[in-house]
């Protein structure tokens, strides 16, 4: 494997942190070209020291002097905000982007490097979410691949390498259920902020965390799902499976189910999107049936976490439903965050958002932009 | 898919009359080359009326009249013995041929194929537990793909499709356990034939059924693993799986696993095989997380199934060792169909004939045969 070059979008948090590792344990097949981060100037400035790359990113460019100060002693070339990203995209050469951004900020960036031709390793599902249709469209016609990170899509990818001539029957996605497994809707009146933050099975960032416990995040990665695999809406399931071991699986077919499985750890689908096609020799640990003799999968209660109804929704809608809904949830789990609403109404006010803004069947680029900032002021303005 | 010929070795068996419902399923997918059966001449005859191959052969001789009768009004040439599958693999033009024969006769036909450049759908493990070695040398050398059927080294097969650069760290094979898992040695003193041929999940003959329950069939495998994924003694795991779901699973280096899974239906790998690298769409029963909410695994129990303990023991002493174990075995089955001996015995007499016939560290195929011959002998005169 030659040297590949890297650029890592969200560099200081969870899957940045994480894929920084992958490189510093790999340090004779990557090289860092660009590293950005929203807010997390210090741990920026750091990871500049220690991998080089050729630019630093800020998003708050209230923080760009800091950076600039940060690094004056370095050949790091520092910019700020998402333009400041796309600009590092063109000069630099990468040869994978991996977009660990949070939300909807990972689309611009995106559709720069397709543009490009680098290749794209996926942690931000919003951008397909948002712009599903846009984005694998242009990926096509660049002859650019994306390869999530997303464990579940990491692993339905894992099972579909070699397979390339047989269609898919089915993908099932797996869902850990987040703390709030088996609840009922009376029970989640009262959660807490803390309560929801508490992941069973995953170390992840707080939007993605909460999107766990509201099950919105599989009904973002069922959405991600049908882009990715160019799958109808009725060819994805989701099943809950506690444990976290099976990733996922897709069926065949001829009626086999191919799975993916391990212990659940970021790095695994990190280091693999980083080293496609070829597998890396890691210390991970090992999985061991004996510290899992029991697997457990029991069907998702759509009755109580509403949100991944909306999700089936957006899909059956299509146009700009599923920007809408990916919209007006961030601005919900915001809110949540900021205890502004209570947990169950961050559905309600995504559904609020679903019906009360106008659908577009065939959005174009400026059309999703238009959406997304106005279903933001909607979803501020609910309650 | 262009048409493909198939030589069915072992067509009235449970592998064989399955293999013939699924081409039965996509004739215009396949064509009946060669149709051979050891001693079930009525079924066979009715096979080649419907199928009409270019050879039938019947392993008894003595039944060749009634063949021969059988198929008067037909163009179908008819032999006897392994001899005239052999003569029959020369003369016919096979695309494939699925070797679902018993025990230690596949070994010639098989060798005979590989000659002739014939891609193997290996349904008859002896096979390759009695000569591997030779056996997948030939193999590399004619360059002669061999297809596992074993549902356990299909699934691994599958889980490998794509994954040529990437070494495996560890196969895992998965095991029902049999009629007679969780009993211990005291429980299985007395146990009969109508107990030992009652399998939980599976359908089979009845050599591979008490195979099955005494784990030997399981230790079998551990030797095929071997040969055909090319991996050493410590890279083989076995993990009793009772739901038999998950078919079997292969680990990366990079730690992650892949397995394969669906319901326990042979006709699935059959398929498999003969259609690949395509799969071909069936109508076979999908698999339901539903109906199966709960997966488990267990590490197998060598101290009660010793036979899967023998099983490493010949891996481990190479040579003629796994070539001893496998024909003691088939004649301490036989045995035991007989009410010759008892259940226990059978892995009794499996160790006495390993510990008590030549070994041989490089044996030649003339070695092979006599290793077989004698240890025939030496197992019906054991007790």
């Amino acid at each position: 494997m030659t040297l590949k070059s890297i650029a890592i979008l969200g560099s200081t948090g969870s899957i940045g942190t994480q894929a920084l590792d992958v490189i510093r344990a790999n340090s004779a097949l990557f090289s860092v070209s660009i590293l950005s981060a929203g807010n997390n100037v210090d741990l920026l400035i750091q990871q500049c020291i220690e991998f080089q790359p050729k630019y630093a990113i800020i998003g708050n460019k209230d923080k760009f002097t800091i950076l600039k100060e940060g690094l004056i002693n370095t050949n790091v070339t520092v910019l700020a905000t998402v333009d400041g990203i796309c600009e590092a995209l063109e000069q630099a050469h990468s040869d994978i982007v991996l977009t660990a951004l949070v939300g909807y900020a990972g689309l611009k960036p995106t559709l720069t490097a397709i543009d490009k031709g680098i290749t794209i390793a996926l942690a931000n599902k919003e951008t397909l979410v948002v712009a599903g249709e846009l984005v694998t469209q242009k990926a096509k016609e660049n002859n650019v691949s994306i390869i999530p990170v997303d464990s579940e899509h990491s692993a339905i990818f894992q099972c579909l390498v070699g397979e390339e001539s047989n269609p898919i029957e089915k993908v099932i996605l797996t869902a850990s259920g987040g703390p709030f497994r088996g609840k009922k809707k009376e029970e989640l009146l009262g959660v807490t902020k803390a309560q929801a933050l508490k992941h069973p099975n995953w170390s992840m960032g707080a939007k993605i965390t909460i999107d766990s416990a509201s099950l919105m995040n599989k009904g973002l990665e069922v959405i991600e799902a049908k882009w990715l695999f160019d799958v109808e809406d009725n060819q994805i399931d989701v099943v809950v499976h506690p444990q976290s071991i099976v990733h996922s699986l897709v069926q065949f077919e001829d009626g086999s189910l191919k799975a993916q499985l391990g212990l659940p750890d970021m790095k695994l689908p990190i280091q693999y999107a980083l080293g496609y096609p070829k597998r890396i020799i890691s210390n991970f640990e090992r999985f061991n049936f004996a510290a899992y003799p029991t697997l457990t999968f029991e069907a998702p209660d759509k009755d109580t976490f509403v949100n991944l109804q909306l999700a089936y929704r957006a899909l059956a809608d299509k146009g700009n439903s599923a920007c809408i809904l990916n919209a007006a949830n961030e601005i919900a789990v915001e809110r949540f965050l900021n205890d502004e609403i209570k947990f169950l109404e961050i559905a309600e006010l995504n559904a609020y958002c679903m019906e009360n803004y106008k659908h577009i069947l065939t959005p174009n680029y400026t059309d999703y932009v238009q959406t997304d900032t106005d279903v933001r002021e909607l979803a501020k303005s609910w309650k």
